[in-house]
């Protein structure tokens, strides 16, 4: 029997981490902030990637490649961004065996080489939206690394458009916005709050970022993925116009937006428990497991002959496994697939056999039933759709109960500490109340939501008039 | 109408060139020897990419990812392998914004990470065979860089394989050999020669490397992918042992192997012509592209109506676009769509609609035939299975025509020149006779065929007794 998990009581960050690696998604790198994706980790970001990657190219976006390294002088040609991003950086100083004569730096995002690039393509309104995607390795250095949430080197994509007019590149922004919330809402399970940064919090060298932010088991925010509005701000740096019908120079307003293997740390802090992993089906690299019981050999063809025969019939809807290995018990082999997650075993041994039936346990819950063999397929179906929406439900109630509205500060710093979560409160836009905040509490604002009514208070802070509230939290 | 091609007979190298930048498949990056993959390009790679992956997740084989900074002490773990790729590498020495204790090498391939890993994941026979894949971003510092054939970054695929034993790590390469073929030849249509290296063109470390080499239309060789055998060396170099059933201590056996995207480079240099890019329906991103044609707007709309129709019919079965831009001219289009190798063009004019046909157009023949509109599915589908299937006969036979068996030196020296091509000659297997006639003549030994029949000979250059042929040629 495998040692029992930490739980997520006594230790949250070591449950984190022990999940991760009993569950063998991913390993530490002999590099410092470096990680491994290990097979199921990666199966796990493949399957995120690719409900994504579809949902990208169904919006018009086409896929590219850009190099990894970017020339110092390209690296600095907008200001904000530089300042921003230069800390984080890794730096190529040699290469082929010389000294560079122009320190390289890996990318900690693309802005800089794609449009030094797209503005040799884009000369007239023909070649505008300019709308495209990378899936790439990115590279930020990381001084306090996490599995998954924080690393040196971590998977993304990073969507980049251009668009003739600002108006046209804020509709990018609010597409995108609503493609991200189908994947994180329908196929994560994961409910969040949509809305805008503050100035502190955007992305270096943006107009506006925004932001979906989801709520962990210990009751802090964890951002999902970001969209960026740029203006003209790169367009500019980088000289990228184009002549429109009536013939006049226009700088393209551009955008950018990404998601992050960052996600999967995210999808197990909020769904995840003391067993391990709950993943939803949705995304699951393995929907359901048969685990086939037996003692003597008889019982073992009898058993395997039927477990062989639904593992066919589930697997032509669901990707299913069938886990036959003769070293390990059913105990043991119960204990290791819900440590992995997977949303639905099936259980078989002979007295089911005999009858005809199957056992079917939920990772969710941990119910079983026993269903009859012919009616399995439509069982498992329910199940899998009601893992899928019970996960969502049972997050979004999570998030809705630790959220707070606060009105005095007293209040605000009562309620961080204990029971902590979501603050609903008014800020009145000033930056300098923003960082007291921060300062005297560690909490930061996530967003200003989208869908937040416009609403007369006052600072919860400064108690200058304010017209709107913000989401405070502590944060990963 | 846009300035024609390079014709290959004027200028071979430029026409390759000319062909990638102007169908926009890729373009120069500002960093010397990188390059951006633009829609186009990265639309073929995703295509070769998807079959490949399905193939080696159908052998087993499971998707992982590995960081690409690799430790300097782990790289230098293994002497040959750090001699032969140590010059090639670009190094970070910065990082954070502090000076690394440390150099950071991006990786030029990743054994030397991967097996540091796996040497803590691999403890028993239980934990093989060890089968891994990634797909990854690599840097090879690069001199002189050709779009796709050789750049500083490239994306590749890299198999990592653990044994019990040799003859299952034998076993292994022999397997991937296959499935390699089976991309090259069924899908890319392209014949190769299939060997082993010298010692002199093995990869730095490999006990053996076996290869594919393919042809240009200049009749120089091109690697289309390789296969490495380690035997026990960076086990023992990175200490990787299992227990075996008998309680006993081994170290594992290990393979490496890899197809990169300079396949699309050997993919245009075999098939493309004198109008452009020429792609095997298989792997063409858009299989069929549909030329609506008309003067007034009343033909606009009775051809489009019928142009719409038969989009949908074709795209349930082939990747079908239309091309219904009313800035460009029909005979543009065509030139358009030559250039970018769409396999099978569906012209449909009044006429036509009047007459209830269609005008089908072969991108590798430039045939044209009139069709009825209800065959045209079944026209469309056999003419691209003949498209395949003739473009793989096209430059098998082009291959075969250029293969010399040569039995003496000189004859060897005149047939280097012109006519150039492989020389299938006998070579005593002395890696001085080999450097002497790379000196003398810039040909190479690509392989030694692995179905070459034993066959008794005096070597080419010294004349000494020989068992076996190679092929010797200029390589890109």
């Amino acid at each position: 029997m495998p040692e029992k998990l930490t739980k997520r009581s006594d230790d949250y960050a070591r449950w984190y981490t022990d999940v991760i690696q009993r569950a063998e998604l991913a390993d530490y790198a002999p590099v410092k902030g470096c990680m491994v994706f290990r097979p199921y980790g990666f199966a796990l970001w493949e399957s995120i990637k690719d409900v994504l990657d579809r949902m990208i190219k169904a919006t018009g976006h086409s896929n590219v490649y850009f190099p990894m390294l970017i020339p110092e002088s390209l690296f600095k040609k907008e200001a904000q961004h530089v300042d921003g991003f230069a800390p984080e950086c890794a730096v190529v100083t040699h290469g082929g065996g010389k000294k560079l004569e122009e320190p390289l730096y890996l990318r900690p995002t693309s802005e800089t080489i794609i449009w030094t690039m797209a503005s040799k393509w884009i000369s007239s309104y023909r070649d505008l939206p300019f709308l495209i995607n990378q899936w790439a390795n990115i590279i930020r250095w990381e001084m306090r690394p996490r599995l998954f949430l924080r690393t040196t080197e971590f998977l993304w994509q990073e969507g980049h458009t251009a668009h003739a007019d600002a108006q046209e590149a804020q509709q990018e922004c609010s597409q995108i916005l609503s493609m991200y919330r189908g994947l994180v809402e329908d196929y994560l399970a994961i409910p969040i709050v949509v809305g805008r940064k503050s100035e502190a919090e955007k992305f270096a060298g943006a107009e506006n970022t925004y932001t979906m932010e989801a709520m962990t088991q210990d009751k802090r925010a964890i951002q999902a993925g970001t969209v960026h509005y740029f203006g003209e701000r790169f367009a500019k740096a980088f000289d990228v116009k184009y002549q429109g019908k009536n013939g006049q120079l226009n700088f393209v307003s551009t955008t950018s937006w990404g998601i992050s293997s960052r996600i999967i740390g995210t999808l197990i802090m909020v769904h995840s428990d003391d067993q391990g992993l709950v993943l939803p089906p949705r995304i699951a690299p393995t929907q359901v497991v048969i685990v086939p019981i037996w003692k003597s050999d008889d019982q073992r063809r009898a058993v395997m002959d039927v477990a062989g025969k639904l593992k066919e019939m589930l697997n032509a809807k669901f990707c299913t496994k069938i886990d036959a290995r003769e070293e390990y018990s059913p105990g043991w082999k119960f204990n290791e697939w819900e440590l992995k997650g997977v949303p639905v075993r099936v259980e078989i041994g002979p007295k089911d056999v005999k009858n005809h039936q199957v056992v079917l346990a939920r990772r969710d819950s941990g119910e079983k039933s026993s269903v009859p063999q012919e009616s399995v397929l439509k069982t498992v179906a329910e199940m899998l759709q009601d893992i899928q929406a019970s996960l969502f439900r049972r997050a979004g109630e999570f998030m809705d109960a630790n959220t707070h509205r606060v009105d005095s500060y007293e209040e605000f710093k009562s309620t961080i500490g204990e029971p902590g979560g979501f603050l609903s409160a008014h800020w009145c836009g000033d930056a300098a109340c923003e960082l007291a905040v921060k300062e005297d509490t560690a909490a930061t604002i996530r967003c200003i939501p989208l869908d937040g009514k416009p609403e007369s208070g006052q600072c919860v802070y400064c108690g200058k008039p304010s017209e709107r509230r913000a989401v405070f939290a502590k944060a990963y």
